[in-house]
């Protein structure tokens, strides 16, 4: 299979509360912005914001199981967070090949943007991945 | 409260299967190197690995539960996957501030690693954020 720039696709998904919470649970992440309603809506956001490294691991869900797919190795990831996501939004994570880093290496650059359903832009950055199989095109 | 260049703290947890299962039932990323035994011990890994953006999510943890602490705005992070994490590890989150971007606004930069139980660094990498209270010291 060849990787060309251009190529890529997306994944979306509403963000639920047990989400949230779920998350907040697994990493310890108990900030009250998550996961007390009265401390956040008297915060600058209104209410309860998502994690943003939860948000920010739909890229790698993109990545793992759309394109490049199965055998993608994950070796970097940047997210610049633009604007908070509040449970109940559904955001779409989107991926796309920008530069071919290393043909013999099969290492590539994508674009990791992700979206809500007003398509605000709530992540901005790019990963880098080698592909499976090392077969990319200039 | 000041902050101050050289500071810093950690977070440590045992990541267990249950984290890793519930990570890929909330994301959707499902990738066999995660959820299949089989699969990922015929793997250069030789057995299922942890979700990258997982152990990442732990300096989130750090950086809104310890260290700058409540009331942390997480504007961007950058992490480099440098060795596999599997299901049992005991990982270390670590940020210190190396940089202290601008005084009026609060803005620092962090250094940002994870290590696991022999030491052997699996992330690389910084993190900017916005402090509380917006006090910060050359």
């Amino acid at each position: 299979m060849n990787y060309n720039i251009g190529e890529g696709a997306a994944f979306s998904k509403t963000i639920s509360e047990s989400d949230v919470y779920m998350y907040a649970g697994m990493t310890g992440d108990m900030n009250a912005l998550h996961i007390n309603e009265e401390y956040a809506q008297n915060s600058q956001f209104g209410g309860r914001i998502v994690h943003g490294m939860l948000v920010a691991g739909f890229i790698s869900t993109v990545l793992g199981m759309k394109y490049p797919g199965e055998g993608t190795v994950y070796l970097e990831q940047q997210v610049k967070f633009c604007a908070p996501v509040k449970i109940g939004d559904t955001i779409t994570a989107k991926v796309e090949v920008i530069e071919i880093i290393n043909v013999d290496k099969g290492i590539v650059r994508l674009k990791t943007d992700v979206f809500n359903q007003k398509q605000i832009q709530v992540i901005k950055g790019y990963a880098v991945v080698k592909v499976p199989g090392k077969s990319v095109v200039r």
